[in-house]
């Protein structure tokens, strides 16, 4: 994949990373959707791959438009009979492939520097994907500012444990190779391989949504090494937990903290430190850590409007608004879908739907997603606050809250929770409702507990979807109304 | 000036930075060339512009198109009756013309990328200058290469030893900006100075023309202070004698070599340094590094082309040709001379008029400027190659090599040395060729040795021009046929 990231532009291809975690029928999708051509597949995704071009070649009568595969072979991975299977469907095995090259090929040079060099499927929790443009305008321009705002200088060794399909690997492919980096990646994201790998190739960077820090700090002590350098770790994808920031910090790591969405190319804000903020409590610093801050130097802006009026929000930290961002490195809009890009671009912005506000300095805080708010007799509840609140338990392994339905409130905050392995059961739903009222105004403290397993995105993101449908499932609370005090 | 590179362009001005050694007539000259309308002034400067404004308003008739002076007033500068004189006369000063501003104001946006930004004069050593033009375009990614190979992280603490007026500060300023930087700012650029403020403000990144560089190795012990931590100091302007690069890294700065010219916005090559040439012997090291290398990410190309047919020329390190470079880092054009211009760029490549060669791994080597080659008896001489082997002379402090006119060879190499002065005048003329002769073939070892200072320009460089006058002067020399072995 990272090859290819040089490779398909070189020949002036449209470069189409897809999610590992897919299954064939949603392959066949998206191979559909973006008329793949040729499809690069490691060996142990062959079966996927080639039960979706099977699906696909049902349902086309032209079997020539069929998108044809070159195999990854890995030495290291197992080699079964299975995998000699496939060899034998297989016409074309990539190392072979890629010897038919010439060295003194004339590579592609874009006519246009807003022509496509990348299709990316969103991530999203919709059923409906969407594919999200990249140009080589933009793409060289967020390559730059990736190694900016990961803080790389030169020669920098890189973890992958954001996968490199999600987001174009906030390209960080091209920004590594700019330095002239040298990219560790690994079969299996898990707490016991990054502490290895990281102190085997003395990892300066890498990367990770808020759950991947969470697998690092809750990994037993037999998983871990110590850190022997300075560990860059950027985080996004979701606020981080300020509790999970701050346990990061103790291990040694050192987290920068960024938002974006596959739309802004990956990271298009981070939270810049400032130097003022040094003298102050570790709870304090992680608060302001989690916060989302100021665009980077590629894109020409980011505000917090008034989707209605498009008019920003005062500057007062309170103020909720929709997240907008705008400039070089916002998406050329999806592929073959007008009505969805005119809707993302109204009034020359484009809208993230997040809800957030924006401080007096200039920073802007994510409080929730459009769709994730919880509007509980008429006030606003960030579910991003109320589960700060739910990690900073000890007991706390993961969690997320979503709305469910309530006869009095319209909605209440509804608490799913993984525990971590040595509490078992011994945490109560009340010690959980209490522990929030502590620290939130009541109406804003869960009233419904549910314990277990989160379902997870392949990029590690909790789906809330699958939660809301749950806690809908759960059926109506019935608050009294002098249930709030 | 730091200010200025934010506040002209913010306003829809073009910054014109002027180098604060020339005399009346001549920034006269630049004030007429560039139709400037404001011009900003230190204390120290205030007599030479306040006299350059008077010769422009004697030779014009229309005295409204007079540039405006805003005195910028220095408390830590000494406070004469002078520039008690010199306040009277000036309608504004710089801190109240800030003052005026508001907070509000609704700073300027280029309409199109391509407008000009800054000009920029040539420090070149011809009379009559050149004003190249910058856009902002080419400046916004300079100044992202420039972070990049200046190898600046966060937060670096940079010193302007290389004066902010030369090749726009090598568009450092907006750089240094990017990554929220501090900039230290001397008065005067001493060895005693540049460690003190090293250690003073912890410096971390530097640059300096290697002339700065030999006043750094050849400062007095009573001088210098231990360095605190990394400083990393880019080279250029010209191509570092290994002897020099060598004893800077003895006194422990981490020296990186760039190349470039005013018109390629400052660095537009630099010698990426290689894992493999880690375990070569120093001397091998620093000849390594004094190869101007490969151009940076923001270029779009280095080559080195036989300027008549313009072909690359073999990548075998030996056959010489022109440098020419291209891409987004290529100024506009010289202001109001587009003859000059389409010459520059003939066959779509700006001609550098530096000469060199182009090793197998792509990296180039300046050999000379085309205009400071020496041919002696049909043979091309690198006066940069002798003045290598001069540099490696315990007792020379400074060295250039010039053309003598020659009766049989046509020119022979002519040394102009200075000793350092310990040495004062215990070294020969004679020793100083045999010394050379013992490195080189003998038709490069120079005939002629003159010791004494060398003439220099503002930013440092050898005055080529005014030694080759004196070179002339001289006389033929009457080397006899046999002389040649």
């Amino acid at each position: 994949m990272y090859e290819l990231h040089f490779g398909v532009p070189m020949v002036g291809g449209v470069l189409c990373t897809l999610n590992i975690r897919h299954d064939s029928a949603m392959i066949s999708t998206l191979l559909k959707h973006s008329r793949a051509k040729l499809i690069f597949v490691d060996e142990q995704f062959f079966e996927i791959a080639f039960n979706a071009i099977e699906i696909l070649s049902k349902n086309n009568t032209n079997t020539s438009n069929l998108p044809q595969i070159i195999l990854v072979v890995d030495k290291n991975y197992k080699s079964t009979d299975e995998v000699a299977k496939h060899t034998s469907l297989v016409k074309l095995e990539y190392e072979s492939f890629l010897l038919r090259g010439t060295i003194d090929f004339n590579f592609y040079m874009p006519k246009d520097e807003l022509e496509p060099i990348s299709l990316n499927y969103t991530s999203g929790t919709t059923s409906r994907p969407k594919g999200v443009v990249y140009n080589h305008r933009g793409a060289y321009l967020n390559s730059l500012a990736t190694v900016m705002l990961n803080e790389m200088g030169p020669k920098p060794i890189y973890l992958w444990s954001v996968p490199m399909f999600h987001c174009n690997g906030w390209c960080l492919v091209w920004g590594v190779a700019a330095q002239g980096g040298t990219n560790i990646c690994l079969r299996n994201v898990t707490a016991k391989e990054v502490f290895s790998n990281v102190a085997k190739h003395r990892v300066s960077h890498m990367g990770g949504a808020p759950t991947v820090l969470t697998m690092i700090i809750n990994s037993p002590a037999t998983d871990r090494k110590p850190l022997l350098g300075k560990v860059v770790v950027m985080t996004g994808g979701a606020p981080p937990p300020p509790e999970v920031l701050l346990k990061m910090e103790d291990l040694g790591f050192v987290v920068t903290h960024s938002y974006g969405l596959t739309e802004t190319y990956g990271p298009g804000t981070y939270c810049v430190w400032k130097p003022e903020w040094d003298t102050l409590p570790q709870n304090e610093k992680a608060k302001l850590k989690s916060r989302q801050g100021v665009h980077h130097i590629a894109l020409e802006g980011v505000d917090v409007k008034n989707p209605k009026t498009m008019e920003s929000v005062p500057s007062d930290g309170k103020t909720m608004g929709e997240v907008m961002l705008r400039g070089n490195t916002v998406m050329s809009g999806y592929l073959n879908d007008s009505k969805e890009t005119q809707e993302a671009f109204k009034g020359g912005w484009y809208h993230s739907g997040d809800l957030g506000v924006k401080h007096g300095d200039g920073y802007i805080q994510i409080k929730d997603r459009a769709k994730d708010v919880i509007i509980s007799g008429g006030e606003n509840i960030s579910t991003i606050e109320v589960e700060s609140v739910l990690f900073s338990h000890p007991a706390v392994d993961d969690a997320a809250i979503v709305a469910r339905p309530d006869e009095h409130w319209g909605e209440t905050p509804c608490a799913f929770i993984k525990l971590k392995d040595r509490y078992g059961q011994q945490v109560s739903s009340e010690e959980i409702i209490r522990f929030c009222r502590d620290s939130l105004p009541k109406y804003m403290a869960p009233r419904t507990v549910v314990f277990g397993d989160l379902p997870k995105t392949s990029t590690g993101k909790t789906q809330k979807f699958v939660l809301k449908e749950k806690a809908k499932a759960m059926g109506s609370l019935s608050s009294k109304r002098n249930s709030r005090l």
